[in-house]
């Protein structure tokens, strides 16, 4: 059994969203798993990253916030509310991610989350940075070992969001989410979960999305995550582009999927298998 | 002379961004622009979007965020800080968004801005929505006939922001700003103005940057903007996909893209010129 965190962002409890969380927290318990809650809203969760993040600033005259942050993460000096919700992730194997679709991204109260509890040495700033490696990211990490899984009611039509739909593709526009804010500090990213019309949905469509969402839930630690390629993996160069010869079938960020026939990955001495 | 709305979030007024800020607003205002800068950490912007954006909620029970917003919007019933910024942004002939890259998009009180400013009946929810179209958007809306440039310092290096880097190229990395939050309400989007390892810049590196920058701001209303497909000008389908035989030679967000030898789009009767 395991320890699951859901991140949680929307401002009524009656919403599609909430009901979607409520459905997580209660079958993943059902299943014998550990489940805890941060609901953004219900917290009051402070979204706007400032100096007042940092109880002991070095300095005083001018924010410099990458800098303070790493500071005051070694030396405990955060505020209570973030260190909080790195102990949440710390004690996680598995974080799910819930909020509406708006603007193409998560409510500012999300992204607020990101800002201040990724703080410099915990979510990024980790590890060696030199020539050889550019630091423990993508796949490796603070949260290496971990599943993360976006859960996002989309208002929108699916074929708007299809590989040529005007949106853009759902993977393109949750890139800068899944890869850049979950895969970067090392979780492995399942597919999303994604609901569309989700201002439409009737008691039936209801019932259909609560079957298809519970399967996903009970795959959370054996499904395939996405195959990003991790940096350190041998892929990219010391540029870190992605070496010549591999995901020339491929244009945009779908280049940064491994593919069959890539060579293998070796991750701290150790081939990374991509399915458990 | 034009109108130019600055929209500018950065915690610290001596960083690089505030910086980047200061230095348009008196380089635009020399060329005898007006100029409006919203400097929202310094307004201490409302970045939550909630129930207090409705001073006469229709429904106090539950609620529907995207239902009041239009109903705010159109019985002028939105509070006085969203008004405010829609009023600026109507008085702009271009806005710039001048913010530094947090985990891959923009700090959170500027999303606040957008989830919040861009109001049900202002940035969506424009138009007729049926078989034949489906609102005006991408390239219509209420912001048409408006430039955008996004400003933005990014700590990490330009090779891993290239089209092979590792954290994908960076105008997948900027597609839901760009074209999803600016495209989206009409604005033509200029090419964004990035500076690579921000933390790491010396006064000569800034002396090249300030020049570059001033010659983008010199050609804000005379340099072509991103060539994004419109929706409604004949590219896109009935279920808003791209139609077969455009964009054939790209994958990913750059199908999205006008190609030579592209039909001519047709937007309200006009045939559309990228180039002003």
């Amino acid at each position: 059994m395991s320890n699951i965190l859901i991140i949680h962002a929307h401002p009524e409890p009656q919403s599609l969203t909430s009901a979607l969380k409520d459905l997580a927290a209660a079958h993943l318990r059902a299943d014998g798993h550990e489940v805890k809650v941060s609901d953004l809203y219900a917290m009051n969760w402070k979204a706007v990253a400032d100096a007042n993040d940092f109880s002991a600033p070095q300095d005083t005259e001018r924010l410099k916030y990458i800098r303070e942050s790493k500071r005051a993460f070694k030396a405990g000096t955060q505020t209570s509310d973030i260190r909080a919700e790195q102990d949440k992730l710390l004690w996680a194997d598995a974080v799910l991610f819930s909020f509406p679709l708006w603007w193409y991204g998560m409510p500012a109260i999300m992204k607020g989350w990101f800002d201040r509890v990724f703080a410099n040495g915990f979510g990024y700033g980790v590890g060696e940075h030199g020539p050889e490696r550019w630091g423990d990211r993508y796949g490796e990490g603070t949260l290496a070992g971990r599943r993360a899984m976006v859960i996002v009611p989309i208002g929108g039509h699916g074929p708007h969001y299809s590989d040529r739909g005007v949106n853009g593709s759902l993977e393109d526009v949750l890139w800068p989410i899944q890869h850049g804010m979950l895969f970067y500090p090392g979780m492995e990213v399942m597919e999303p979960f994604a609901v569309y019309g989700s201002d439409r949905l009737d008691p039936d469509g209801w019932r259909g999305v609560a079957e298809k969402f519970k399967d996903r839930l009970s795959g959370l630690f054996t499904d395939a995550p996405i195959p990003y390629r991790t940096q350190n993996g041998g892929h990219y160069d010391r540029d870190r582009r992605l070496k010549p010869g591999l995901g020339h079938q491929e244009r945009g960020t779908r280049i940064h999927l491994v593919q069959p026939g890539d060579p293998e990955e070796v991750l701290g001495g150790r081939v990374r298998r991509l399915v458990s």
